[in-house]
């Protein structure tokens, strides 16, 4: 109610939105001169429902194939509406594979993507003999048996400050330093689930770090390469990238 | 390797598989004159497999949508074949959404319906206000709070031998009577599952039992609407059918 109310006294109110997507239709989060993205298709929604062109801003660029649980975007509204009626019409014009969970009004100086503080995303492994028919769009299927053991003690290793430059690729002219706050290893049956938080995420790290884990956890490299890929960033060290298909951008803090 | 050897050593095999797949893509298991089935796409693999026409059992009869990750056949092998590489060459002839788990060589008698002795089914709820991008090919999305404690009730009702007409449709001339003999009901923030398992399940029945136990649990039907359509199954109640998104087949015990 408070949010509706400040949506009508604000000329141009900044409205955030939160958004769960299926990557697997997706030529990733961000538009592109052609195939269909998230963005696109929240912007022609949006666009279409206030009847002029609007920009959005994301929280975090997701490669295709990869999901979201909790994306952010924003976007100034050039028209008074309702939040709930927003929320309701935006998800009667979007495709099935794109849903808007919320909708509120944020300060003028919020910005998705410069404004967050730390992304969580979470990333599932299957680790069985053979594939899922079911979850095949939502987890990496790994056949060999993992040694959990390994896996988290590189793991550790990853925690905290680093140049990733190893585990992917930096903007020209941008600090590769990242800060991985939380790196979260729990197994249950066949699914191997890998959460990891940080203040920002290079281009493809959390499938990096997690194709990384995986080398180390069916020995094609050590948990001495890890190290050494974390001390030693401009030596190349070739680890698997984990494909989009296990990974969720689930949360964003501001 | 114990089931290698039978194989080699009986003339014509009786050959179980154990199916996963995803019932989205398929009008149901059974083959039908049109339309992509379960049963025939199996059958099609079987026959190009092994180089002539196949017909398959299967335990349970999935409507089109319905899911399995237990799912369970069998055919009798007119070849000689290691299982190992027969569930090798199937899983790489079938379409991904069918997923060969297992496979054995069970007695002559083994009807993969007849002799199941029970069936259990899990059944997945999304309740909250919004429907999700990710998983709407896998549950049924409720958006209205539902009462936990009386869904919990009725469900306590079904449980153990009862005429089950009010929930399933019987074929013509057979008992109507089936032996509920697990009914569970667990709920994990906006997940609510509901697990049953009966030595047989009546046409639709597992559906039928969770469109009543929601229509409890949202006040559309009461507890004691539940008590009459158990206790008197003549008399028409009209529960709701649960959509086959939510439904998988889970195992099937001999």
């Amino acid at each position: 109610m408070v949010a509706d109310k400040a949506l009508m006294l604000t000329a141009s109110p900044n409205v955030r939105l939160i958004i769960e997507y299926d990557g697997s239709g997706f030529h990733g989060f961000q538009r592109q001169s052609f195939g269909r993205t998230v963005q696109g298709e929240l912007e022609q929604a949006i666009g279409a429902l206030l009847r002029r062109p609007v920009g959005i801003t994301g929280a975090g660029r997701t490669d295709a194939g990869v999901h979201a649980a909790g994306q952010v975007v924003n976007f100034t509204c050039p028209d008074q509406m309702p939040l709930k009626r927003m929320l309701a019409a935006l998800n009667r014009m979007l495709p099935a594979d794109i849903v808007v969970l919320k909708a509120d009004v944020v300060d003028a100086e919020f910005h998705a993507r410069y404004s967050a503080k730390s992304r969580l995303y979470e990333y599932t492994i299957l680790n069985r003999v053979r594939p899922s028919a079911r979850e095949s769009r939502f987890v990496w299927h790994v056949a060999k048996v993992l040694d959990m053991s390994a896996m988290t003690e590189a793991g550790a290793l990853m925690l905290g400050s680093h140049d990733f430059r190893g585990f992917g690729s930096p903007e020209r002219g941008r600090s590769p330093v990242r800060n991985l706050e939380r790196l979260q290893i729990t197994r249950r049956g066949s699914h191997v689930r890998v959460t990891c938080q940080a203040n920002a995420f290079l281009q493809h790290m959390a499938r990096g770090i997690v194709g990384a884990l995986v080398d180390v956890a069916t020995g094609r490299r050590s948990v001495q390469d890890v190290r050494v890929a974390l001390e030693e960033p401009e030596r190349p060290v070739s680890f698997s990238i984990a494909p989009p298909t296990g990974l969720s951008l689930v949360l964003v803090e501001y």
